[in-house]
This record gives C-alpha cells, structure tokens and sequence, in this order.
C-alpha cells in the first residue's frame, strides 16, 4: 500500500510554515520577482485548495516573508541601540544596517522590490512595520537636536536613513568597483558623522 | 492601388530613430521590466527584420534610451555647474537630481532597474557614461576638500551622491507620506549642507 500523501495530513499551520519558507528560499534563489505560485506550490508539497487555505494570494505569501525580514532587522538593530552616545548608536545603526543588506541581500532587496498587486490591511500593516524602523535614528536624534521637535526629528531621521540606504543600495548594485568593504564601511560611517556634526552647527 | 507599406522604404537610422521612440515611449507608460520586443516593434511600425538590422536585441534598444537618458541628465547638470561657489554648486546638484527625478521618473528608473542581460561593449559604455557624472560633484568637492586627493574626492562624491540618490529615491516612492515637495527639497539640500560643513571638522 502507498504512504498516504503528506498534504492532507497537515494542519494549517504547518501548510502555511512550509508555504513561507518553500516562498522566502524561492525569493533567496531567484530574487522576489522571479517567484510564480506553482514553483511555490511544487516547492512546499502542499496542493493548490492548501495554500489558499492559508493564504488569498502569493503576494500574501511574499508580505509574510517580508515582515519576517523586517523583524530580523530589527532585532540586528534593537541589539546596536545598547550604544550609551547618540552619535554612536547613529553609527551603528548605519553600519548595522549595511551588514543586514550585506548579510541578505535578496530578502532585503524583496523589501523594496516587491510592491502589492492588491491594497490591504496586509500591505499597511507591512508599511507601518518599515515606518516604525525609523523610531530606533529618531530616538538619538531627538537627544541630539532636542529643538527639532517630534515631526522634524522623525523627518531627520528618515533623510539621514534614506541616504544611508542610498550609499548601501550603490554599493550592493557594486558600483563602488574596486572599493573593499572596510572602505566603504569607512565612507558610510564618515557620511552618517560628517552629517549629524553639520547640522549641530 | 494600395500605398506601399512604411516599413521597406525606411533606411536604418530612421529605423533605429523609430525603435528607440518607440522603446522610450513604452518605457515611459509601463515601466523598462515591462517592455516586450513585440510591442517595440508593433508601436514603432518597423519589420522584425529591420529592428534587427540596426540592433542585435531589445537590450540595445533599452541602453540607448538610457543613455539618452543620461546625456539629458547630464545637460541639467552643466547648466548647474556654473554656480561658482562650491558648496552652492553642490547643493544646486542635489536640487537637479531632485528635479529630474520627479520630471523624468520612469526613464530615471529605468537607470537603475535595468540591467543588461549581456555584457559587451554598449554596457560597459554605459556604465562609463554613469560613472563620468560623478566627476560633476568631485570638481566643488576637491575645491573644498584639497587634501583628500583624486581617489578620495571621487570616493567622497560617490557616497555624497548615494546618499542624495537614497533620499530621491525613497522619497518617489513615497515613504515620505505628507511631506511636501518644498519641505523635501529642503531636506535634501540640509543634508547635503550639513555634510558638507560636517567633513570640514
């Protein structure tokens, strides 16, 4: 007699476990936009009906995924926001941020890549997940600048962050040629420096 | 007596002028991932045959609208390059990037979201011409900075440039909800003061 297929035995949990990790290595493999619904399917082992038990959609799959990545990176960044000095948990953050896209760099890259086909709860909350990152450079900057107020330190610390990604981004795309990673290192950390010493004047 | 088809009469540059209108005005609509050959060669009116005959693929097409893309970028900024005062020249830099960004987004994007299926010559020009707009920010940038030498002002330039193409970036993608384009720009230009006066310490 044949062993019963694996699929129907399996409760709803442990069909969605094996969707999100068949889909997070498919997107590690093949980056998120080259991930179709029937090599996840094939992937996992579990049927079509399974799936959508779990999930509506593969987008759902994928935002799942992605807000894992994103509470990874915020344990690497809860972890640097032990620095005492504001200007060097700044720093860390910088650095912390660069060796987490160094590290994973196609699940970090699935965070912007990647945008929702549908709008839903799914997707807003997966937004205020990525908005809430910039609470861990606000909290410093606030003790650094304590007149810039709550919306101009939140705004700071978006600016200051959105061009550490910059300098993160170029250098993963290796348009840093020939530039080792102590040295680019050394250049983000200089940047992150050179700005929060400008603005105190 | 029917007139005689467009296609056979036309001679290669007319075709080629064609293929990249073509091309650009898809790019424009869809966005450069979503571009097929058969809708080039449908839109612009041109034979499969003659496409071919002036270009080895769609990749060509799509490289030539990027470095058109470039050459109108770069025109922006020699017109930016007269400020005489180096830090102004800088910040006037960061302003046009801004500006072409938001006029020009999808062609803008397509700079960065693009990458050639194969190597050869096109692409590597291409990168050159890429490479060669950092030398706009390294001329302010050794005004200010002698000692740093010519690796170190191209280096500096790169990352002052990663940093402002990160704030573009996330900005266009709208991950700064509620913030209008002046208190942008404003944001965009204070980072850059800042770490201007910040590298001067």
């Amino acid at each position: 007699m044949q062993p019963m297929p694996r699929g129907p035995v399996r409760d709803a949990d442990e069909v969605r476990a094996e969707v999100v990790e068949a889909t997070e290595n498919l997107m590690i493999e093949r980056g998120v936009r080259a991930v179709r619904l029937r090599d996840v399917i094939a992937r996992s082992g579990v049927s079509n009906g399974q799936l959508y038990g779990v999930f509506a959609s593969l987008d759902e799959a994928i935002m799942t995924v992605n807000a894992k990545t994103l509470r990874r990176l915020e344990k690497w960044l809860v972890r640097d926001a032990a620095q005492a000095q504001p200007v060097e948990r700044l720093v860390a953050f910088a650095r912390c941020y660069l060796a987490f896209a160094r590290e994973e760099t196609p699940l970090w890259r699935a965070l912007f890549e990647y945008a929702p086909q549908e709008e839903g709860t799914m997707a807003a909350d997966l937004r205020t997940d990525q908005a809430r990152l910039f609470e861990y450079p606000a909290a410093p900057l606030a003790e650094l600048y304590p007149d810039l107020g709550a919306d101009g330190v939140l705004l700071r610390a978006r600016t200051l962050f959105s061009a550490v990604h910059g300098v993160v981004t170029v250098s993963l795309e290796s348009r840093y040629a020939g530039v080792s990673v102590e040295r680019l290192e050394e250049e983000l950390t200089g940047l992150v420096r050179a700005a929060i010493a400008g603005y105190l004047r």
